[in-house]
């Protein structure tokens, strides 16, 4: 009974990845000291580089839709900033 | 035929994603406290949360192997901790 549980409970688990990144018309001053770096250190054809946020998130839920749903909320109340922010979620297998 | 230029810089260049998570056994203090702030605010299926880094880059290059031979270099130089971080890179269309 309880490695039945256990069982169930493994099955259970969503897993999500969040990619957080600037909108398109803000400054990312940290993306320009990263880009002023590397063209320092002799990559010549770096075009562009802008950095963004990322995380992994765990879901105790069986249904997609709704994990989703939860991981959207996370978004929407802590993770992303939505004045200059944009957010993708995906699901990881 | 500044046109024409046009054109071929822009075929040129190559837009690839990186994500740095840390190491699966490295403590992620930083994303034990989104945990503890998501469990908060009543999230209480969120089994993990773990925080890492994202990096849009534009590569002017037309081949996608030397490019992606760059980013790897980019990576292993500057963006990543290779000791405490692992990465993962994609071909964004």
């Amino acid at each position: 009974m309880g490695k039945q549980f256990q069982l169930n409970s493994k099955k259970n688990k969503l897993r999500f990845s969040v990619t957080v990144t600037l909108k398109k018309d803000v400054l990312d001053p940290q993306g320009k000291v990263v880009q002023n770096t590397l063209l320092n250190l002799g990559m010549s054809n770096l075009k562009n580089i802008r950095q963004g946020k990322f995380f992994e998130i765990e879901i105790d839920e069986a249904d997609q839709i709704i994990a989703e749903k939860k991981v959207e909320e996370m978004c929407q109340k802590l993770l992303v900033n939505l004045i200059i922010e944009d957010y993708k979620i995906n699901i990881l297998k």
